[in-house]
């Protein structure tokens, strides 16, 4: 197969938050296991049973920010007084080795990743409705009303960037999610564009 | 579901002669019964075994010309005598059902349909390599050496049509090639442009 051949692709995985992304991801860990999972850094400590290079890169304060002076970092956020980031050499390492790597990440990061990526393919993940995320959101049972219509304010905001991303995924059942996320990976691997350096190699064979 | 209120997808199947365009096919009415498949009009005599409506439309060479001269047909062409062409209304009924529809047809054929159906997906089956489609011509033990000649020739210049085609699916596999393709048309009802009208009405629950 001519994919082999090629690079990798990176797919930026993004949408509301409450939407359900880290259970997407969890599925296709399942699901699609040859795919590979980028790794973040963060200057957080770990939690019982995280693993380092698994579960995160953990960093000092003083090494994660030596990592953004060096532009070592894909994107990077700070959240509750700690540093999250997308390490940039084991995306691109992934990519060079042929192989697929998905970023699991928050809207305003992967504009980010965009900004530096656009050759990537940035797979937007949405609520079956936005009555169904106000119930998931409430569901979590840990938030006031308040805080409540502002995540819903904040999520019809995120949705509107629906216009950034190549693909919108109905997050509707995670299986039927991951199983479109899993085609459209396919379906970009068969794009015109990668398999013509194939095709010339093949008309080379016919002279 | 957002795509089931959206218009089908004509799908266009196309390759060199001898790729397996029709192996392909019949498997994919296996695979994916729930795709609708294009329908010929033709007007030489059916085969045993043939059926009007299923196999092909019958119709004499005088109801043909009159179909040709009322713009009813998506392309057409001679061969040996008889003429074979894609009926407009039936894909067109079926998009509008909502249904997708496949079209396999010879790369002229396609390009006839490009002209007049630029949004659909077209999609290219290539052969393993050269090597591999020589092989399959040979084998169908039929034809004489200048004859396989000037068919590699033939499909020299039609793999170089790639260009004009959105996807192009290695047919190494059957089963494989069929699995390529559904993921194609996942990944096209994926597309933003598809999923932006329910977005909009998302943002109306909202407010």
């Amino acid at each position: 197969m001519t994919s082999n051949a090629d690079k990798g692709l990176l797919i930026v995985l993004s949408g509301p938050s409450g939407v359900g992304k880290g259970t997407v991801c969890s599925m296709l860990r399942k699901l699609a296991p040859e795919l590979v999972y980028s790794v973040s850094a963060t200057t957080r400590y770990p939690r019982a049973g995280e693993t380092e290079g698994i579960n995160y890169f953990f960093k000092s304060k003083e090494q994660f920010r030596s990592m953004i002076e060096r532009d070592e970092l894909l994107e990077y956020a700070e959240y509750v007084g700690n540093y999250y980031g997308t390490p940039r050499s084991f995306v691109n390492e992934t990519i060079q080795a042929g192989k697929d790597i998905i970023l699991e990440i928050e809207v305003q990061g992967a504009m980010k990743v965009k900004e530096r990526f656009p050759e990537g393919v940035f797979v937007f993940l949405m609520p079956p409705s936005l009555g169904e995320l106000k119930n998931r959101i409430v569901n979590r049972g840990t938030e006031t009303d308040d805080s409540i219509r502002n995540r819903l304010s904040v999520a019809a905001d995120e949705i509107r960037l629906l216009e950034h991303y190549d693909y919108a995924v109905v997050n509707d059942r995670v299986e039927m999610a991951c199983e479109r996320i899993k085609s459209i990976i396919t379906a970009e691997h068969c794009k015109r564009e990668r398999i013509l350096p194939y095709v010339k190699s093949l008309l080379e064979e016919v002279r």
